[in-house]
């Protein structure tokens, strides 16, 4: 194992580069804190982690309040980092593997073995939406072509109003993105493996009344068509093995996230069921243990916006700064 | 009082139009909700209260993620503005003066004495910065002069980098807003009027200890001298009359804010000692009355940013859309 031939102690670590992790890096640097960020490295399996995270798949962003024109994922991506360089935030493009909070200053140990120690810590690793995992799904996920793991975020785009759509899942998500496509959509197929949904009765029951909404039972989605954009699926009926074509103009899928904590594993961070950060203190960034601060959607399964995780992100940098000073650390 | 001919009900009414108000809107009318906003008529007495919020008296915006190379307080807004209109925000230049939220639809009265029923409301109203009230202070606030009443906002800006800096305050704000500035400045001057501090003992020593920090007990700031930028200003002895000008560079008014909730008098939301609405629910946006959400500053006396206050105006208008949705109202 590597490490350092410096025994500095970092004042603030940031872990990830989305929207918390950049605007963290941004506030942290104007307040004087030399942030390091680690921005992480490519990966693909089973789902794209990615240096910017879940925006760098966004072609057009219209929600993120200050472009009124829109702009890309990665374009905004690229002036957040911007942004937090020009005050001075230093950027690794290494994994933080594992972390030891046990002791402070807390050490950490990097992809590639070397370790840094750190008075505090900003967790902004975010989620990744878990996808069907097919080729074609995932290439007209990448290229706007129609498929998408947001309705929030996508389901407003001109393409998708009044066509025929399809929502893949059976849990509360599933049932909210539904409901709320419903409002654009001519249709909305529901599309789940079993004869019935996990949702919550009150949820399913809002789904179900709805005169726009279909629900495909006993199917999984086994490949989606169109060169361009997405033309239609083909479901396979989970019971029969019968193959047949639907025809839809917009594909959701909702099936869940993975928030990127594997690396916390015993470090002591409290995480919920589902493996999302815990903040214990109400509408503060705090982890519970001290002087490890959480942002973006590594701590959020409601909302996860570009929005809400930069305003984490500066809860988190905000805070940071305070307990450090507290800490006699400026 | 005028009564609208029509019974029809807005499905969710925004009060307040500042970066909280605007993001409710943008996610709100990109939900098909139809938003109705109103802005606010714009006020001098006793603190500046605007259409577009305290930005609207900001020059350059450094840390709102998503502009490298900053943005002017009024472009911001308008863009933000612009956005919530492309998607069909409704704007109304007028105030909310009282509401009747004791039973649903809600009832609100705006200033020239109409009344606006609502499924659902949203409350952005913000909060003031106090000032000390003098013609100079205000005029170099507004122009960008060296006068601000935000540390975290203003203090890394290159114009106070070496210079001395003066902070007028006693309160734990006025403390963090010091600390805040010593990594920057020179020197700071805390002017108090008394001969001791409000803030708790723990923030007032860390003050109190820095090298960089001057107090000037019972001194009030009377006036603010400079031109274009601030040179200077003149403190009056509290106890003997006396004045005398100390030469500063920039100065930070940090004698609390005032939140805008005057018009939810006797309304049944829940406030706290200071004023500000309370968020009964950890990471949400709800407030105690069920239908009734927030967002900003008005609900947050910690971090008074304006991407925080963005993300919280997402937050509210996802949360008052599932909540629309769960009532059968889309």
């Amino acid at each position: 194992m590597n490490q350092h031939a410096s025994d500095a102690v970092e004042k603030v670590v940031i872990i990830g580069s989305g929207p918390a992790g950049w605007t963290a890096a941004i506030y942290a640097a104007r307040a004087n804190l030399n942030p390091i960020c680690y921005v992480g490295v490519p990966k693909t399996d089973p789902s794209p982690i990615l240096p910017g995270g879940q925006l760098m798949l966004t072609t057009e962003v219209e929600n993120y309040p200050g472009f009124p024109d829109g702009v890309t994922g990665p374009e905004m991506m690229d002036k957040f980092q911007k942004q937090a360089e020009r005050f001075g935030t230093r950027i690794v493009g290494e994994d933080i593997d594992s972390c030891d909070f046990s002791r402070r200053p807390f050490t950490l140990t990097t992809s590639s073995g070397a370790t840094v120690k750190a008075h505090s810590v900003i967790l902004a690793t975010g989620a990744v939406a878990n996808w069907l995992g097919l080729e074609n799904e995932m290439r007209l996920a990448r290229s706007g072509g129609g498929v998408s793991a947001c309705a929030v975020c996508d389901g407003a785009l001109p393409a998708f109003r009044d066509q025929v759509l399809a929502v893949v899942g059976g849990g509360d998500t599933a049932m909210e993105e539904t409901s709320y496509l419903t409002k654009f959509a001519r249709k909305v197929h529901v599309i789940h493996r079993r004869g019935e949904f996990r949702a919550s009765k009150t949820m399913q029951q809002r789904v179900l009344e709805s005169p726009k909404v279909e629900v495909q039972w006993h199917s999984q989605v086994v490949d989606v068509l169109g060169d361009e954009v997405i033309s239609g699926i083909v479901l396979r009926d989970t019971r029969t093995g019968a193959k047949r074509e639907l025809d839809v103009k917009g594909l959701f899928i909702a099936i869940g996230h993975t928030p990127a904590t594997k690396f916390l594993k015993g470090s002591g961070i409290a995480l919920d069921d589902k493996g999302y950060v815990l903040m214990p203190v109400a509408h503060r960034s705090n982890t519970n243990i001290e002087g490890v601060f959480v942002a973006g959607d590594v701590a959020d399964a409601v909302y996860r916006q570009a929005i809400t995780a930069a305003g984490m992100g500066c809860r988190a940098a905000i805070d940071a700064e305070r307990w450090l000073a507290d800490q006699g650390v400026h």
